[in-house]
């Protein structure tokens, strides 16, 4: 199945932390993976210095004229609200309305996504450029809106290996109609999931996929299973904004030089368009991962990074910005990181003192100058295999990317050299 | 009361390592800081590889022509003779007249600062373009200067603090009338005593200040002093040229990475026109302070380092050379290594696990796109709060001026997230 | 004697693994250094992954137009034909013939050096150009070689000192006809050898170097010295290319920052072209000392490195491609490192707390600016004279090339400095 179907699918619902959209979604991600099971949090409960929201749910929305034009429809673009508003139904003034109107200065054309989670607000979101034409009339204004006491929901699928040591994945679903922020991790998750079962169903290490809302869920998330999570966690990645195929981009771990920091730096060497930025400049869920006291190995990946491609946070992160072959770049990256670890030879060790003759096994040429590519990355390879030095660090060492790392192992593996 | 005044009042005064004019500075220190304490080394006594050398005094020195026309007159221009010159009294000619002249080649209306402290010798200075014009004739020599055993004086300031653990300053005292080499130092010093003792009467750590000559000066005290300075010192500072307002210079300490390195460091990040010296460019007291075996944590810090600015070491280096702006800029840098380090929060920890919810503290917008860059300093701030750093370190790693981040240590201290 | 009279004494000859020639080699190099011992290793003989190879002779080899005129004749070009070919004699077509030769394609005027060490092959090397010429016709072959068993040669110098701490140096023999790669390093090696005898007959380390066939040679005495070496070994060097003055070239050991690698960036600090390879660049016997498991702290040195200049492995690396120059500075570079090791002061200890005063003892100005270079340096040495770091370190730290950190260090010494 194509990885962007998943997109498709979910693409059209005004999704929130917690909301019927939002378990609609879950619902599908548990269809699609039976196994995973879902943690509550009731409303109201308190997680380190949070608590957990109400639900919210929407109805309708709009902005009408006094000649009872709507020239703004929640049905027509959902994120022409702020999420969160509070209800509200009345006439006001053009200068009240601009008020409560926001809008993306840069792109003039793109209505933005707004949320007021944690302070009871309302407003509404547009064009800038449709704002500037508003006329000097009354509006009448609408948001059909509902709280209640509720659940927060975060799908938890947990794989069990020969060993307890677990890598561990998280993304988030509490996001609108974005494509890129963020059903596309969403959709590269669960078809990692499908991989593991299919290729390792009895994997070394153990592992976990987390579905939870951004923030709120990674902290509730984390006061129920800290202690676990920092027993066994060996490396985890936080999934967001993997859908263009534009640049690749690693968010460092609070430590650096974790497992995962490796990990993701040898999946990625070569690529062109990689950008290496530090924890300052983290912005999902690594935030809390990585937090003083938390200290989990876990990094950040994405495509186009939060706040660094133009579309980011408005309705021009559709479907059309996001394709197939990004999404499954994003999806061959991560496997390279499982298929790497799941190697029975992660820290190959060389079978002889001294360089092996590669000429009488066809690994290298024997005759001519005496280096070709082929036999050099290899011979590379091997001087750094000393049963001490894991994949990821070799790739790293060598500077070889990490598939091309993992095939010279195989083959290795194959002549009984290492 | 302006700093300047102090170099003002001291300007034009002939020092040498031991003599009337460095007592009379002294004096002049000591009535405005009263609690200071004198030591004193007789001349004759070995420190180290060193003699305490005799007190010298100037009465007069000129050369005249044989008309009687005085072309040099010491009383003019201070600089004007080599200072420690034996006393001599002679016609000589010419050629052996131009073997006894100084001058400075790359400015060639300046006279040089010389001095010959630890060699009989006697000399003049004056500009280049002036020693050009010296007609071929006999001139009369005259050098009236007297030399007595006495005692090389060192002024010391100690101020206990709730520990033991002390701050070290240190400045140079002995060079005659130039104002940014070193009176600047001397001025900037005695301003942060005064701060220090008003500011912080019961201070957490103890402080220790010196006054003493060059090179001599600090061998001198080390050889009295080293044990307990050794035992009880986190962090000191060399403080030489600090008048002008053109740079700030950092001169790492000999081992690199001490407290007192990622001190100067953090409180002039963001500086547009600062230059990092390696330990092989010192050139002041920190020669002794760190020296293998002393290895004292004691780091340089100048304006315009010495030997970097063509007016150093000549009578350009005048009241006009330096501004009340300067100086004032360099106190708030050693004001704030101060104010960091007695900050009770030295040492921040968040006190929860996760972020804290920072909008409903007004900490940052709680509607819009996530990160406003207020918060995101105190975001960034907070995730290296870990109790284990200290205001310098996580200055330096969250790329923050030290003062930037004193600022959100207090605000966040008030809202008892720390 | 001139470095250089070694290379011409031993340039025209087809020496390769084990042949006649190579032990003529072994006479040589046993007659200017008659305390050498040859180590023997019999062909068929099993070392780690490889088999010792049987001895090569070659009588003669043509190829002959139908007309009987030789296109090629290996006694007018040593390197004409594959290296270890097997006896051939047949008329072949052009077709076949093309299938056999070798040639360098960014030389087209030049020879290639082409080998067939462990696979059973023949086939001849020439000019590009002369490639392009052939006629379609037929072509007589004619390879007269012969093949026995016999045993690889191994000449090992071995120098007790007072210390059983050893210094090792390696180079190979088994190159015909060139001239940098690798009579030149045969050439330093024998004169290194000489000069220590002649200067240190009491030396305080002990020294070890070889004289091998290159990997197979190499393997060979690991397979029957690795204790002994990794006992004793503080520093070694794998000597390649060094009759050029073109650049200077240092392949950094595995581990990196060992002595040898010290050594080598404080003798050649300074050099204008240096390049310093990492170890994923290295290609001759370092490939085996530092192998995983072997672990030697060695470190290679060439000029121009082998790979790196077109003349290498063609027949343009001929007499004229090297200088007797290039070779004295070759020798330099590794008299130095042995007269730094050797050196009473190796690890330089301050005698004084604090700057001693250089002025009078005539080390620095007495008048003047304070700093010249002269005394700068000097000072700069003093303050990492901590008797910890050794001169290589020193060397490095100050950024001063060995050669005058060794006579900084004399002149302090008959000082009484250190």
């Amino acid at each position: 199945m194509r990885i962007k179907r998943t997109i498709e699918d979910l693409f059209y619902m005004p999704r929130s932390i917690i909301s019927e959209p939002t378990r609609k979604t879950m619902r599908y991600i548990k269809k699609h993976i039976p196994k995973i099971s879902i943690i509550k949090f009731k409303s109201g409960k308190k997680v380190f210095d949070w608590v957990v929201p109400n639900e919210w749910n929407i109805n309708d929305a709009y902005i009408m004229e006094p000649n009872g034009k709507k020239i703004l429809d929640f049905r027509k673009n959902l994120l022409s609200i702020v999420y969160h508003s509070s209800p509200v139904k009345k006439w006001i003034s053009r200068a009240e309305l601009l008020k409560k109107i926001h809008y993306d200065d840069k792109l003039p054309n793109a209505t933005p996504y707004v949320t007021s989670y944690y302070k009871k607000d309302w407003g509404f979101c547009m064009p800038k450029n449709k704002v500037k034409k508003l006329k000097k009339h009354k509006y009448f204004v609408s948001i059909d809106t509902t709280f209640k006491k509720s659940f927060l929901e975060i799908g938890e699928y947990f794989k069990k290996g020969k060993q307890k040591k677990e890598i561990f994945f998280s993304t988030y679903i509490c996001h609108p109609s974005m494509a890129n922020d963020n059903l596309s991790s969403l959709a590269v998750q669960i078809h990692l999931i499908n991989y593991l079962e299919k290729k390792y169903p009895k994997s070394n290490f153990s592992y976990r996929f987390v579905f939870l809302p951004e923030t709120i869920g990674s902290i509730s998330y984390l006061s129920k299973k800290i202690t676990i999570l920092k027993k066994n966690m060996i490396m985890g990645f936080a999934l967001s904004c993997l859908g263009d195929d534009n640049q690749y981009s690693i968010i460092s771990s609070r430590h650096g030089k974790q497992l995962s920091d490796l990990a993701l730096n040898s999946a990625l060497k070569g690529k062109k368009k990689l950008v290496k930025f530090s924890y300052l400049d983290r912005g999902s869920d690594e935030r809390q991962y990585c937090y003083p006291g938390v200290d989990l190995p876990v990094t950040g990946f994405c495509r186009s990074r939060f706040h660094s491609f133009k579309e980011y946070h408005t309705d021009k992160d559709d479907l059309k910005y996001v394709s197939e072959k990004g999404l499954k770049n994003s999806f061959e990256i991560l496997k390279n990181i499982i298929d790497a670890i799941e190697n029975k030879n992660f820290f190959p060790k060389n079978k002889f003192l001294c360089e092996p003759n590669l000429g009488k096994r066809g690994l290298m040429s024997t005759i001519g100058k005496k280096f070709y590519k082929k036999g050099k990355m290899i011979k590379n390879f091997l001087v750094y295999a000393d049963g001490k030095r894991n994949l990821f660090e070799i790739s790293n060492t060598i500077n070889l990317n990490l598939n091309d790392t993992i095939n010279i192992t195989n083959k290795l593996n194959e002549n009984k050299l290492i």
